[in-house]
């Protein structure tokens, strides 16, 4: 059976030496982030997402959701008790504002909370998910009636939430939405269209399900300035809070899906329903930002979440399972045979993934942080810092972070071998399950683009110079000591190619942006590749003065300097060959007429 | 619906520029396969398995295959009456022995028909593809009498065959076998035990089904050494071949697979079932590696089938979905987007693709040359060379062709985006395919390890001198033509990170083997960059100087010199990182103890 237990040490190791938590402890809302107050955050909401929602994971995958005939969607067996105790014990109000119901949190602590749930139960997570996206965008841009009316409802997790953008002849070009507002008499619109690939458009976990919904006013230009954004009860909600009558939306079927079959993928038939616009007409787009940006950086964190409780699963079962002798002569020759954990390729498979988990876990916290600043933060010009580094590297968390997740969600299922393709092993589901956050909320193509095209040059490259600034000057204060000087020097490598590989854009793309695009994902997993290696340096530094003052569990220690020496050389090489790909440019990549690509 | 077109050009170009089937006209059999022949074989082999079995791939992958209360298999829908085609084409026959009815054809002409088969069908490929594997064994190792008795019957595909090696507690390590065989007076044996992960094991396509079986006869060393291989059929074999009575072995349930649904992946029960010994007592292991050593050549070949097929899918996809315009501008102004060909990050995946099915196909062509040359070859130095070859590459073509076969399957599907999630559009079922081939006959770790601890070293490292010679030879000759000149040259780089791995390992290995294992699977990858490399510059150097002699159809010459550059430009970078890896040793992966893994 496969197991799940919260890395609770990690996270606090991280949020303690990486992220810095007491440093910032006169940002607002930061003081009540009180070491006990985390711990407890940790170690309890840990605790309720391994005992409730682990358990349901795989059930979830094989039961699927079910459809019925007047349109209702039943979740999997367990899942509405489940969430139902989600709601009751608060796990899902973290961060929200007080005035809400919220617990006013910093977003880097609820983010270490998430974690660990989509690690229990990814399909279950995305319920909660979504409302928080949808949370996200009116409470910066709907009304003060929009805010009392639904979020503290949708705080509470009473209330679901939704996001819908896609329809089916639109996915990343929004200037294609087809779903049309009319605008009543009443100040409400009409909202007629189809929506596809909705996430927990429907279900039975909540009694209302309050959907954001991109559509087009009467004479709105056809391209993405003219898209709006409106809020959709399911039910309609009456003025004094309670229920009404149901709205004209429904769900017309869910998806036969790879993976996240917990997850009920919607396609939400719009006929005439009542909506109320979000913010200004036309201005649907930024509003879309909001939920997505928020979105991403939840969608790089399921590539993490996922792949440590694959990783997790892959160092039990090479424990347990005998098989062949160690190179170096047997373990353990009164057993018949050695553990798994004596082969060095074994081991190589999952130093990667513990490298890679660990890297992103404090890169997806050092991002949440940033958020946090960037709103929060006490002068103009650490939000501006923050904002900068959070725009840059949200595409990159998004992208890398789900990349690497599914890679290491599929080496720790090769630990298994044969039984890794078996279905009661556990271990195929996080495969299909990493899969989609590769695709959702923009591919990883799109994100790559998103950091080439826009983030990169924005303001002059000030986010990228800044990023270059930081890790430039760790570096050099890190090859002072010996305990971190060889990773500081391969880190500085690394750096040096994600700068050539910038002077190569900045010389070349403004002949050809097609040299930008075809050089986009390999820059993005360089970007990745540096922003995690500061992310170690952090970590082996941190360990290493703890070491040297004889703090700390000197076993963790050790295994923080280990795992970043397996960094270093098992995994910054990599920077080299993608900046040569990057300089490879355009060329070979766009001359072959369309005809020529199959070969028949 | 997805789409398959069997790459039959493409193929036909392999077979004379890479392959040179025309210069091996005086190896015995090669006569045969005029080019008229291997036309018809392509074009008709190609058409039955794009007509027949195509259509029904994606109903096996939803249907699977249904195990009854009696112990019978019922597989998917069509699969029993396209079996019964199959056997009367004879498109199973094509490379077996006359004397036992098969076309005596080279292994390299019905290995490019078994890739639009696996192409079209993976999971009924299976079916034939383990029965090659048991003929395999028994042509070589079966007496007169056995082969006289089930040979004709399995040549023509009136009965199936099986390899039972695994068992619940043994995958990899065969000397921890349990099955037990205990003779009897009349010279046959009573075979028991359980095996497991069994490939066709019980189905309904054929009368009977020989197993082959590893067990261990009373006595035998508690070691691989200790094997023996045994001919269990289902149903008892008179002398005048009818069938008798149903022998004591059963399937026991089938498994819940991510993927092949449509191949039934049975537990054997060998309940003191009759059967014979194949060979010698105690050599049970020679004989399995001969099943083995072609089943991971076929295994490798599904890595690049699977592929094309997912590739293919993608192009057409491409070039049908309208998503956002052209970084150069809109590309086609009167339309409300371009098609998603224009963007350069999807043509980059589908380069990568491209690149490596078409090198892939000649690395497998290739290979299937070298087994018909081990053989068949006019002097001992050639068959001595072949067999050098193919030694060293099987586990490079079976451990890089699955994990690139994996990989492109993954990005095929990456571009279809949402829609490449959901069931209906076939996509993802081509990655739940591909992954079983990076698993079974071998994990790609066992590849690895077979390469780097056996084939390198064997002879004094004569093979991978052969295979510098080859490659240092042709790309000097290369250099010489400026069509060729760049690619060369890079391959020529290629080539030296390569050889310095390999001195690396040779300076390293004998002080700690960990360092050698550690390295295995990007020693693999190098090597596998290297010798697709050489299928490239093999394909770059024909199409140049095809072009040149004004001979060809000139698009496909100019595509494959443009895929050839994308391969030195985009792809041959990795070969620098694979070395840098391979040079950072054992340490960083070996130092941590096993508790430390777990964070929490």
């Amino acid at each position: 059976m496969p197991q799940y237990t919260p890395p609770v040490r990690d996270t606090r190791f991280v949020l303690e030496h990486v992220v810095g938590l007491d440093r910032h402890a006169n940002v607002d809302g930061f003081a009540a982030a009180t070491p006990d107050t985390v711990d407890a955050v940790l170690e309890e909401g840990g605790r309720f997402v391994a005992e409730v929602l682990f358990p349901l994971n795989q059930v979830g995958d094989q039961q699927g959701c079910t459809r019925h005939e007047d349109g209702s969607v039943t979740t999997p067996p367990g899942f509405k008790e489940a969430y139902r105790q989600f709601v009751e014990s608060g796990w899902g109000t973290l961060s929200a504002p007080e005035a809400f119901g919220g617990q006013a949190m910093p977003h880097v602590v609820s983010t270490a909370f998430q974690e660990y749930m989509i690690s229990a139960n990814m399909a279950f997570a995305m319920y909660p998910g979504l409302a928080h996206g949808a949370i996200a965008a009116l409470l910066v841009k709907g009304s003060d009636a929009q805010k009392a009316k639904y979020l503290p409802k949708m705080v509470s997790g009473e209330w679901g939430g939704t996001m819908n953008l896609t329809e089916p002849q639109c996915g990343t070009d929004l200037g294609l939405i087809r779903t049309r507002a009319e605008p009543q008499a009443d100040g409400s619109y009409r909202i007629t269209g189809t929506k596809i690939f909705i996430s927990a458009g429907e279900h039975d976990l909540t009694d209302n399900i309050i959907h954001l919904v991109l559509a087009k006013t009467p004479g709105a230009p056809d391209s993405s300035k003219g898209i709006s954004l409106f809020v959709v009860p399911k039910v309609m909600v009456n003025d004094d809070g309670s229920l009404g009558a149901r709205n004209a939306v429904s769900c017309g079927s869910i998806e036969h899906k790879m993976g996240i079959h917990g997850n009920s993928t919607c396609v939400m038939n719009y006929d005439g329903a009542t909506g109320w616009l979000v913010g200004e007409e036309m201005k649907g787009l930024a509003a879309m930002f909001i939920m997505m940006n928020a979105a991403r950086l939840g969608v790089g964190l399921q590539g993490l979440a996922v792949a440590e409780t694959a990783y997790q699963n892959a160092v039990h079962y090479a424990r347990d399972r005998r098989q062949g002798r160690a190179l170096t002569g047997p373990a353990e020759p009164g057993e018949k045979a050695d553990t798994l954990f004596v082969h060095p390729d074994v081991r190589r498979m999952l130093m990667e993934a513990k490298a890679w988990t660990e890297g992103l876990r404090a890169l997806c916290l050092w991002g949440a942080l940033q958020v946090d600043l960037e709103h929060r933060a006490g002068t103009e010009d650490e939000r501006q810092m923050a904002a900068d580094l959070i725009g840059l590297l949200t595409p990159v968390i998004k992208g890398v972070g789900t990349d690497k997740g599914y890679e290491i969600a599929t080496t720790a299922q090769q630990v298994y071998g044969g039984h890794g393709y078996i279905q009661e092993w556990g271990m195929e589901q996080y495969v299909r399950d990493a899969r989609i956050a590769q695709i959702y909320e923009g591919t990883n193509g799109v994100q790559a683009m998103d950091l080439v095209g826009r983030k990169l040059a924005q303001n002059g490259g000030r986010a990228v110079q800044a990023l270059f600034r930081i890790v430039g000057e760790e570096v050099a204060a890190a090859k002072g000591d010996p305990a971190t000087a060889d990773f500081a020097d391969r880190l500085g490598k690394a750096l040096g190619e994600m700068q050539a590989a910038t002077m190569w854009f900045m010389a070349n793309g403004m002949q050809n942006p097609n040299h930008v695009g075809a050089g986009a994902v390999s820059y993005m997993h360089l970007t990745g590749l540096v922003a995690t290696g500061l992310m170690w340096l952090r970590m082996a530094s941190a360990a290493a003065r703890l070491k040297a003052a004889g703090e700390g569990d000197a076993a963790f220690l050790d295994a923080k300097l280990v795992t970043a020496r397996f960094f270093a050389e098992r995994i910054l090489p990599d920077a080299g060959a993608l900046r040569r790909k990057i300089e490879g440019g355009a060329d070979s990549v766009m001359a072959l007429p369309e005809e020529m690509f199959l070969a028949a």
